[in-house]
């Protein structure tokens, strides 16, 4: 396997759009393309996550979007891994590269779902989770997540309040991001007056139905060298990781911890020779706050049963000695399904370069990504270091 | 990139089936898994190759999948690429192969259509061309390859009764195929007869919609070695090529070859060093009869404007100098999307161990496939050789 880099990553805003699928993921795509200095020509494959296009009437998106960009013999399959497809893109790039098969790739994750009504698109969501046992019988998206909240709370303590204050963490961070889908600062008093949505888990527990794609460019050290010359910092892809879990979580003998994290982030660690300690911060898969809080324990930033506490503690805030999910993360930033794990790369480029303004995580070298399939079917999780 | 092997494949009957995709995926992948001689937990990674899961309320079949096999653990991501997502997934596990990211890979192919009625299925299908700029405007997928058909009879003077040939030849072959979906001998008479779908495209030119799961295990040389020791002949992936085409129909400057399976079909060649007079036969993407045609053609099995007429004079038939879609092809043996890619490659194990009974091509050292995705907009070839 050879090095791979990170050339360029850039998305649109999250949030209610428009446009097509089709649109959002062009508009990401050609200005990822424009970022990295190059043009679509030099694209030589491509990969697209993506979960729900069908809902839109469109499949085989890779030729819609490669003919978009003026490079229709460029072949791209779409690859869907529920929420975490993106991350899944990205990792099959970094294996093309690698192997040496291409020396130049576009990853674009891309979600239309504001078409839907709530009721459909929260069904949508059931469908990455295992239908025949969980959805039709009842057991909602949000709901599964609420009996992973209940777990925890039962096991260690875990309150509803520090919950919360993973939410009021995340909205703070995406007030000042730009790209944000939610720009609203929120108190722990209100998290905990907001709607229930599936006991103990609230309206503000839960991260939005986005619209959103987000692209990045991974290529070969040669390809990056000749671009850009040899004496540019840059930003590596040093360790991948990913890994399966059961499909329904009535085949889990414990709901606390997503076993596919724990796997996926021990083979991202144990390749890149890096420790938790060396993560300047960490974009994690926080669809609903819980699952930040089982991240972080998963990812072993903190011991089981004490990452609420960190939380509450304002650990994991920017400044912070674990600043987790900067760029507001899914809460905030929102989760456009397949866009998601890309647009985490697009804070991870924004970071290590300086360019994330006032949600700067200072001297940022080292980041990891964290991206779950569904309740923990699946998860990849990536660490990038400038160098 | 490592030498890589196929070292099992199997499937399920083609047609329509009661089981869901999980349950087809299941039966096909245990066949495959029982055939290598091997245990699940040998697997360490997986690709599914499907299109239309949602049909059924079902996404993230990974771990559906893998959990289904008793190895929740093991990573496996959906490629889909419509009608080519099961060679693009095969692919995509040939790199993972051959870089040595694992040494043991499931790839399986499903889908499951006959819950939907035919307008429905059809729509389906549509998606997979650009539908905005296609179907919503009235061009079936049928219609589309009409078109096709049409613009390679103006430019070559290719005749209806050359094109029932194809569907001919192909219900002969399938006869002797147990797996396949239509057993049912036919005659050009027949053919011409049939109800016309989509001018100058009749009923029975055109591949059914069927249900069904393939599955395929690749290897690295070495786990290979280690299974079934050193001396045993194998299958070896000697090229693959993988291109894109444009969405839409209206984007090309010609529709009487598909640009995708031009180049898909180089790579593989190049990357092989063997020709077409190597092949000793050929799976290639018939989903209807015209299909097979410029299949052909674009292959360099026979020059533009004269596969027609092999097929006339029965070149293409098992025992001519050609022999294509021994196993009948999506024509007959039947087009589940997402499996029949991997679907290919079962017939290629089976013809290349001499075991396809009654259809078997003699002597079949060297085989080709090929897998096209809609009209074009995406195409894979691979290329396998027992040695």
């Amino acid at each position: 396997m050879r090095n791979v880099c990170l050339q360029s990553a850039a998305m649109t805003k999250y949030g209610k759009s428009l446009l097509s699928a089709r649109e959002l993921a062009l508009v990401a795509s050609k200005k990822a393309i424009i970022r990295a200095g190059m043009a679509p020509s030099d694209i030589e494959a491509g990969f697209v996550a993506n979960a729900f296009s069908l809902s839109e009437k469109q499949g085989h998106l890779g030729p819609i979007i490669m003919s978009g960009l003026g490079i229709p013999d460029v072949p791209a399959s779409t690859i869907e891994s529920a929420c975490s497809s993106g991350a899944s893109a990205l990792r099959e790039a970094w294996i093309n590269i690698g192997a040496g098969i291409y020396d130049c790739m576009l990853v674009v994750g891309v979600e239309k779902v504001s078409q839907l009504d709530t009721i459909t698109a929260t069904t949508y969501f059931s469908f990455g989770s295992d239908y025949i046992f969980e959805g039709a019988c009842g057991a909602s998206f949000p709901g599964l997540y609420g009996s992973i909240a209940r777990s925890h709370m039962n096991k260690y303590g875990t309150k509803e309040e520090q919950l919360a204050q993973v939410a009021v963490k995340n909205h703070e961070n995406a007030l000042s991001n730009p790209n944000a889908h939610l720009h609203k600062k929120i108190t722990v008093d209100e998290v905990m007056k907001s709607p229930v949505i599936a006991s103990p888990l609230k309206l503000f527990d839960s991260c939005p139905f986005s619209d959103g794609a987000a692209a990045a460019i991974l290529c070969s050290e040669e390809f990056a060298r000749n671009l850009n010359g040899s004496n540019s910092e840059r930003i590596w892809i040093r360790g991948s990781g990913r890994a399966g879990g059961t499909g329904a979580l009535h085949q889990r003998a414990d709901m606390t911890s997503l076993n596919a994290s724990v796997l996926a982030g021990r083979e991202a660690f144990e390749q890149s020779n890096l420790g938790t300690k060396d993560i300047d911060f960490a974009e994690v898969h926080d669809c609903f706050t819980i699952a930040e809080v089982i991240a972080t324990e998963d990812l072993g930033f903190f011991s089981r049963g004490e990452a609420a506490k960190a939380e509450e503690e304002g650990r994991t805030r920017i400044g912070g000695d674990f600043p987790i999910n900067p760029s507001g993360g899914l809460k905030a930033k929102g989760h456009p399904v397949g866009a998601t794990g890309v647009g985490q790369i697009v804070e991870v480029f924004d970071q290590l370069h300086g360019e994330a303004e006032t949600r700067q995580v200072k001297d940022a070298r080292v980041a990891l990504t964290h991206n779950v399939g569904a309740t923990g079917g699946s998860c990849a999780v990536h660490i990038f270091e400038r160098a």
